[in-house]
Formats: C-alpha cells, sequence, structure tokens
C-alpha cells in the first residue's frame, strides 16, 4: 500500500498550451511525465508504475514464445553499413563518434546485430527456429516530435527477430507472434483491430499492423463493417463501381483538343463535361533506388510517372514498395521536359515509351488498377494548353507495371465483400513482419540445412510501442476530467480517498480498509494528503485509477463509497461488502 | 520449465585469448554475453535472465525507501552547461548533434536531469524529503574498455537522488540507502565490503562505496581486521611509526651538500645513509581549476607543489579534492624554472612562497601530514647536484596546507586502533554519496522551508552497477570448470540433466522430476540435448547454475544424483528425497 502524502505526484490543473491530443494532456497533468526536451520525457513515478506493469504483461507473453536478450544502444557503423542502412536510414539515425573518431549510432532498431549474432553462432537447421526478443529503449531523430509520447525521439520498444529454415518455420514463427501480440493487447485493455500492412519497401512478404482507432492517431484504416477487413492505407484495396464512359469522337482515337488555361483535374473534367473519374491524372517522380554500380552499391534517381483516375491520389509507400525505391520526389521542370517533352498541368501517357520491368534503368510508368479496361478517357497531351480526348489505356499507351497504387477512399466497395469502407484515424501499437532474406543474405549468415547444404535462413521482425500502449489507453479512455487505465495497466487498483484526515477515526477507517484491499491483491493507493475533499476527487479522476473508495462521513453508518472512474457510478456499500463488489467489477472490467 | 533443446546458449570450450579475468572468460564462454564492439556487449539469455534477477531484487528494496522514475537516455546540453559539466565531463561523455544541430549527450549519471525535475516541481518543505530512482542503461567513453563488464561504455546503473531540506534530513536518507544496499548485496549473495571513500572533488560531505574484494578489481581498500576499519586509498588514512631522525649538523640549520648525479630517492638516501623516510620527496604539478573570471566561468591552470616521505607516494585524488582541481598534470621544465628556479630531480621546499589559502591564485604548496614535527630531513635544494640537509619542516619552510595527501600502504598503523592495515584489490558494486548543494545551488533549486524563507535543498546521489553484481558474484564463486551464482541471481536454480534422452523412460522421469520442482518455487533448466553426458555436465557446470540433478541408470533403483556446484559435493537421493533436499540446500547456500 501506498500513501499519497508520501509521493510525488505533481498533478496540473491546466496542461501547457502546445498539448493537443487527450494522451499529451493528460500524462503532463497526471503527472505521468515530464518533457526534457523535444520528443524526450522523463516519465514520474506513476508513469514508470504503468509502464513497469505494461512491461511485465509483454515479457509474461513473449516468455512463453521467445527468450530474452539485451543489445547494445550504442552500435558500431560497421554492420550497418553490411546491411546497407548506415545510409539510407538518413537522417532518423542518431550518429556520434566516439573519442577515437569511430563513428556509432543509436539503437534505432536490432535487424544488424541480431543477424551478426546468429552469423556467428547459428551453424545448423537443428538450431533453429530461434525467436529473440528484447524490451529497450530506441533513439529515433524525429523530424517533428509532438504529441507527447506519440511522436518522440525515445521510447521503449519491445522488439523480436525469429530465424527460421523455411516459410512454412517462419509462418510459425510469424503466427506465435500475432497471438502472443493479441493476448498482450488483450491483457492491456486494449479495443484494438489487426489490419494488412505494407511489406514491399523492406522486401518482406507479409505484414499486420495492431491498430487502435483514435483520432489522435497519425495512421489510417480502411475497414469493412460487414466482413472485417481491415488494412491500412498502404495496403487496403477497394473495388471501384462502374463509371459512365465518354463518348468517343471522329475515328475514336486519341484527338488533340485546345484547352487553354486548364491544367487542373476539375478545369479539365469542366472543360469536357465528365466525371473527374474520366480524366488521367499524371503525377511525376524521380525515385532513388540502391543499385549495384559494380564497385558497391549506390544511390540512383530515377523517373517514376504514375497514371491513374483523376479523383484518385497517390498513395507513395505502395509505389515505394512497387519500384523498390528508398525515396520519392516530384519531377522538376528539366525533368519533365527531357521525359514528357511538356510543362506542368498537360503531362499525360501518350507518347512515352516505358521500360519493360522495373529492375530495368530508364523510364517507369506505372498505372494505377483503376485505369484497367477503361477507355475514351482524357488527358494531357505533353504540350502547353492541349488534352487528348479518346484515350483508350493500354491501346494508346502501354505501362511498365499495372498495379494498385492509389489511395482508398470512404465508401470504396470492399475488395472482400462489396460493402462500402470505412476509413478511420488509428494508432500503431504493434507490427509484425516476414522479413525474409533481406539481413541474413546481405550480412552473410548461413546454417547447413538436413542435406549438409548451405541455406540462408529467413527473419521475421516484430515491435510493440511500449509507451503507445499507455497512450493508446488513454486516448480510449478520457473525459473532461481525466482518465482511466484497465486495472492491468494502472498504475494503482484503487485509490481510498480520506476525504478529512483531521479526523484521526476516518484516516484509521481509510488506512485498515486500503490493507485489507492491499491484502487482498489490490494495488492500493491511499489518499492521505491534507488537503480537501474536492482536490482529492479531482486528482483521483485524474491520474487514471480504475476505482476510488470515498472514506467519507458515512463510515458512521459503517458505510463508504465505491466509485468506477469509467462509468462515474458510485454507489455506497456496507464495508464488508466493499471487497466482494471491487472484485466482481474489476473482474468485469 | 525451460527446456535446454529449446534454448539458445552458445557455450564455448574456450574463452578468447583476450580475456583474462574469470567474470570475462566466463560470461562468454557460458553464452551468458557476446561482445559487439569495444566496450559493447549483448546480453544473450542466460546473461539477461540473470540480469533480470538482480534488477528485480534491486527494484524491490529501492521501492522500500523510494519512488522509481526513468528519465531519458538521451540529454540536450543545456542543462550540463547549466552545472559546469558539460566541459567539465571531458571526453568521458558521448555527445552528438541531431539533425538540427542541437548538442546532446548519452546519460553517464542524472544529477541535472534529477536537478531540473525538482527545481521545476518542488516549491515547499512540505514536498522533502524525496528519494528517486531509475534503472537504465548509462553510456561512457571509456578510454580503455576491458576486462569484459567490468569496464565497458555502456552498462546498467541503478541510480537514485535524494532530496531534502537539511542535513540532518540528508542523513536519513543517506542511511535508508546504506540499508537498502546492504539488503541488496547481501540477498545477491555478495561477500561485500562497505568502505569510507573519497567525496572531495564532488563537493559532498560523506561518501562510502560497497566493495567485494578480487583481483579483478582495479580499486585498492585499505582494511583492518581488528577494528573493522576499511577505506578506499582515496580516503584512507594510516598511522605512522616514529621515524629515527638524522643527526643535525653545524648550527642545525640548512646546509648546503653537493651531491652530484644524486637525483633519486634512492640515492639520496643511499648518499646521506639515511632511510628514504628522512628525505623530502617533491613532486610539482599543475592543476586544472574551475575559475570564475568574471565573464563565467573558466579553467585555469595553476601550480601546485606536494612535499612528502621519500618512501610515500601522492595519491592524486586526495589532492584534486584539496585544491578543488578538475585534472593534473606534471610541471613541465619551463615550469620547473619558474616555480622552483631548479631543475628536477633537485628540487626541494626551502626557498618557496606559498599562498595561503588554496582558493588564492598562485603557488600552492601542499606538505603531506607524514611531515609533521619532522627534523633534521634532506631535501632538494632547488640547484643543479646539490642538497640540503638539517631541513626542518615548519621551520625552513611553510605550506599552504598540511593535509593526508599520500597513499596508505599494507603494514601501516590502522588510524582508528594502529593494527597493521592490509591493502587489497576490489570492484566497486556500489556507492552512496551526500552531494549538497554541488547540483541544487548551481541550477537555482529552491523551497521555502518552514519560516516561509527560500532555501536552498540539498542533495544525495547513490549508485548501483547491475552487471557488477554479476561479474562480482563470479569473480568470487569460480572454478577451472566454470562458476556458480547464488540462487538469487543464477538464471535457474537448478539444472536436471537427463543423461541420455534416446532412453525414453530416463526423460521421462527427467521432466517429470523437472516439472514436480518448478512447481515447488524452483526455477528448473531440463536438459534435455541428444548430447552425450560428459558434454551435459560440463556445460551444467560451466553456466552458474548453483544445483544439478542427474537422471540417470540410478533411476532404476528410484535414486537420482544431486551436485552442488559451489562445493562439487553429490548425493545419492531417493526421487522423495530430493525436493526436501534441494529445499535445504538452496537455504544454507
Amino acid at each position: 500500500m501506498h500513501r499519497w502524502s508520501k509521493l510525488f505526484v505533481p498533478t496540473l490543473r491546466e496542461a501547457p498550451a502546445d498539448a493537443e491530443v487527450a494522451s499529451h494532456k493528460f500524462l503532463l497533468r497526471s503527472g505521468y511525465v515530464r518533457q526534457l526536451g523535444a520528443g524526450i520525457y522523463s516519465y514520474l513515478f506513476m508513469g514508470q508504475r504503468s509502464i513497469n506493469k505494461i512491461i511485465a504483461i509483454v515479457r509474461e507473453e513473449m516468455n512463453t514464445i521467445g527468450q530474452e536478450f539485451l543489445l547494445p544502444g550504442i552500435m558500431p557503423s560497421e554492420i550497418w553499413e553490411q546491411s546497407g542502412r548506415w545510409t539510407s536510414m538518413g537522417q532518423n539515425m542518431f550518429r556520434l563518434q566516439d573519442r577515437k573518431g569511430a563513428w556509432l549510432c543509436l539503437g534505432m532498431t536490432h535487424e544488424e546485430v541480431m543477424t551478426d549474432i546468429a552469423r556467428k553462432e547459428l551453424r545448423s537447421y537443428k538450431q533453429l527456429p530461434q525467436i529473440w526478443y528484447q524490451i529497450q529503449t530506441k533513439y529515433r531523430d524525429e523530424p517533428r516530435p509532438k504529441a507527447g509520447l506519440l511522436r518522440v525521439r525515445q521510447f521503449i520498444m519491445k522488439d523480436s527477430y525469429s530465424f527460421d529454415l523455411d516459410a512454412a518455420s517462419l509462418d510459425e514463427s510469424y503466427n506465435k507472434h500475432d497471438q502472443a501480440y493479441r493476448n498482450i493487447f488483450t491483457r492491456s485493455g486494449l479495443q484494438f483491430v489487426a489490419v494488412e500492412a505494407d511489406s514491399g519497401a523492406m522486401g518482406g512478404s507479409q505484414s499486420q499492423e495492431f491498430m487502435v482507432y483514435t483520432d489522435a492517431g497519425e495512421d489510417l484504416i480502411a475497414s469493412c463493417a460487414s466482413c472485417g477487413y481491415a488494412a491500412n492505407m498502404e495496403k487496403a484495396t477497394s473495388r471501384l463501381s462502374a463509371v459512365t464512359e465518354m463518348e468517343p469522337t471522329g475515328d475514336g482515337l486519341p484527338e488533340l483538343v485546345h484547352t487553354p488555361g486548364k491544367a487542373a483535374i476539375a478545369d479539365v473534367a469542366e472543360f469536357f463535361q465528365i466525371s473527374p473519374a474520366s480524366d488521367i491524372k499524371t503525377v511525376a517522380y524521380m525515385a532513388a533506388r540502391l543499385s549495384d554500380t559494380g564497385k558497391g552499391k549506390e544511390t540512383v534517381w530515377e523517373p517514376v510517372v504514375v497514371f491513374l483516375r483523376g479523383d484518385h491520389f497517390v498513395n507513395e509507400t505502395k509505389l515505394m514498395g512497387l519500384v523498390k525505391a528508398g525515396e520519392l520526389r516530384p519531377m522538376n521542370g528539366e525533368e519533365l521536359e527531357k521525359y514528357f517533352h511538356g510543362p506542368a498541368g498537360y503531362l499525360g501517357p501518350v507518347g512515352l515509351t516505358p521500360v519493360k520491368s522495373v529492375n530495368e534503368p530508364g523510364l517507369k510508368v506505372i498505372a494505377d488498377l483503376g485505369l484497367e479496361n477503361r477507355k475514351n478517357m482524357a488527358g494531357g497531351a505533353n504540350k502547353l494548353d492541349y488534352h487528348f480526348r479518346n484515350v483508350t489505356p493500354g491501346r494508346d499507351f502501354s505501362w511498365t507495371l499495372l498495379a494498385d497504387i492509389r489511395n482508398v477512399a470512404e465508401g470504396e466497395g470492399c475488395p472482400e465483400c462489396g460493402s462500402p469502407l470505412k476509413v478511420a484515424k488509428a494508432v500503431e501499437v504493434g507490427h509484425i513482419f516476414k522479413l525474409g532474406d533481406r539481413y541474413t543474405e546481405s550480412m552473410g549468415a548461413r546454417v547447413l540445412d538436413p542435406n549438409g547444404k548451405e541455406v540462408t535462413p529467413i527473419m521475421g521482425c516484430y515491435g510493440i510501442g511500449i509507451e503507445r500502449i499507455l497512450t493508446a489507453s488513454i486516448e480510449q479512455n478520457n473525459d473532461a476530467n481525466g482518465f482511466w487505465l484497465p486495472r492491468a495497466i494502472a498504475p494503482f487498483d484503487v485509490v481510498v480517498t480520506v476525504t478529512n484526515i483531521s479526523d484521526a477515526s476516518l484516516l484509521a477507517a481509510g488506512t485498515e480498509i486500503a490493507e485489507k484491499l492491499e491484502a487482498a491483491g489490490f494495488d492500493v493507493l491511499l489518499d492521505d494528503r491534507d488537503e480537501r475533499a474536492g482536490v482529492k476527487f479531482k486528482d483521483a479522476d485524474l491520474v487514471g485509477i480504475p476505482f476510488r473508495v470515498n472514506v467519507g462521513k458515512k463510515i458512521a453508518e459503517g458505510k463508504v463509497e465505491l466509485v468506477t472512474r469509467a462509468s462515474a457510478l458510485s454507489v455506497d456499500l456496507e464495508i464488508a461488502e466493499l471487497l466482494p463488489a471491487l472484485v466482481v467489477a474489476s473482474e468485469t472490467k
């Protein structure tokens, strides 16, 4: 049992003005955390107590499927150079030099170290599979830290890595994580959804995110209430409704039309009296790809042009995965001139000569699936103030790839069942990912298979953001006065509030009740502070404790009040009824 | 219960050639750790399991006296500039710039962050005392990492900080830590000794180290078997036996003697036919001191000269504390000429004009207490090839300070009881320290006292090296075949070794025994690997588990063998006797 009078819980009436999302406000107001710098926080007593409970749940579940390690937080650059990520991590990686001038980085993820251990220690298929995890502070030089603990420069992560001989075994490691993660989030009391996620850019084959819906989230999830389909925007697809095509003109072949000043999609649609869905949108990029030049890997910028329906938007993560690009930027005027011979606003597909494969150097053209089987569309003519009509994809222009590279929009058909999709904001709390041989291959991990043949083991990587469980829970469980956490992750299960400690009998009764609850297995905070009852109630409502027991005047009749924070319902109970009532209430919660 | 066949415990027959101390060798051989870089280690399953048990003990004991926080590992430079340590930490601090060019450092200690929280949040004496602790990875750019986990660049530390209104309250916080630390080390099964330690340089008033004797240690402890006195070399003092003084010559005043080529103490002693104890040794330093120049603090180099008995050695830590220096270096020839007008080898005290106080700029002369009440000594004459005789300290030369600045030597008298002191190597596992207002003053923490007056709270800081508990334990408990840890910190309490798993009944019996022991509260490792019994016994002896149960052929007679690793004693037991025997054995261990 803890006595509030002895604790440091610096609650605040107001949150700083820059705190916008609920978790940011309440983590500060409740004295859970204090900010030290941009994206850098200190966890105080109440915050750390909650974090410790979350870590205990994560550790317990992870111990059922894997082995706990603890890897270094600082790492020599060499292993990152071997994997190729010393360069590709860019400015997100904190780098430093030691006193001898050697380059180190701060750990933002640990594929390299785990693979280094694997390549030195694993020799035979008999040593596989392995699942190795750790719970550790990660550092990332986030460009725009904000939203309290949601976007920070250091955070605690449970990261794990699996090594398997073959795909079937990796499936098992992946599925074990899927189940362990569901157990963890369920035990933490989160309302979560598992969604399909993109795995392209990392070279992986399957990936799933665990998301919690909240407007404070920065990810978008498309989901279907009918069939349960859910995917993040980088992965989500949809069925499109049929579009009424334009009537062809003349011989039905592309016809040059003077469209002075009609550069925007909306203007073109109005000009032709068509829906934007019948105009072809052109988006021209330069993509940075890692290319083997013979003398080492080098970043090469290559042209990538996307065509899609005028009412659709490019999903750049999908695009980067498809063309294996680490980075995208818009083409500049000179590049547009070079590849289109035309100006922005009048770019179009007719007349381009795309390469046949995304691996070939040269102009890559990606057509979105929404253009498949369409005809008689409008599109820029690569000539100032001119568009074509009667443009039929496939007949009038070709592509390197026809693929899904657009953002799904709310109301489009679910890819599984056709019902309208919902799109909503969410925050990611976990991610599981099949990596394949991305690291084992580049870093030279080899084992002998049962036939004595050297093979490259394949990997999975899996992460949970420890603080994300706390912040997501606060986002899901708050009102104007504060927040409430599920018992499993709350710093205390119950606060016993003595309304007036100058009444010695009240304090004695409160202390006895607190001790009794503690002895029964509850984690109890006794509010024995010399403060007015109103102050104590306000603080108790603020700091995330799911239950409050008020010990006040009614003690004369042998009664206390049990308040459930989530529902704000209170009930007067005989002291003898309190413990059973709390047991029932905390089990149903 | 864990099955060894499913675990990754990469034991090695041999340790790398550069592993010299026992803990380094055995941590590698047992698969507890692997090295990633200089002073940077990954903790694998067995090592992390032991670390977790140590952390649990530390956390449990610390929770009885303080509140757990978790502070950032990266910190903005500003708070370190405010405390003055951004400069004084020198190259030991890892520094880096973020993507915006702002300077950060990696946490090597957290006085600054804790004081920052205190100055922002504490307003009244009513909020005192506070004890705040954390368990966290620290980073220090150790110049010569070595000895495995003993001297590393990152390590886990439990650090705590107390804030008190006055000295009496600080005494309580300090004493609480003293007791908690004793509990922690006792529960961890360490043979430790608490020794007086230096607190001068940090401006503190009291300090104590918790040390474990081992030849792998780099600290020296002077201790007295008679009265229990113990202090580290930076703090230890001693009683000196009387020295037979030289007879005076002439008028008894300093007499210049031609001593050609007699620069060394031994040569001078031989020349005068005296003991080195009657020759005055001169050691000339330049000391770096932080000085307030009016426009900010600046490092100033000042001359500091030490005189002591020819057979004594300067303790530079004591000296730095006395003269408040952050760094010392020997005087160069030019400086010797400037302050002594004489050459090295013939330096002496006669003719110098020391300043009156260590705070005064100018030549500071420190005479060791061993010169007090001495007379007719020999000493350099600050003239090539000449010494004085008849030099009587106090009469023939004066000093800024007369103080203990020498190293204690084995056999000198205990300062408490006079019995001969022992000097032995040890490794530090904990340190408690009264800081006073060093940080609260410089960083501007103020609270109102009961009279409504603004006062500066005072601090203590306290540290435990988590890995040090493990390494010290290995240093204390090892033989040629491996090591054994006390049950409280061992990765497993007992290994149940099935000598031959191809015998299904043996494996079944072993599994049943392992499950039974696990159910009785033991942390059990079942060695179910398909290996020869000899390999299994060797591995079991290596990896630090205190008890082994061999399940072999004697199972036919209903018997197993219980081996106690520390004593190597084994005993055949009926299966029913095993559990009670293990309970007794593990309680006595």
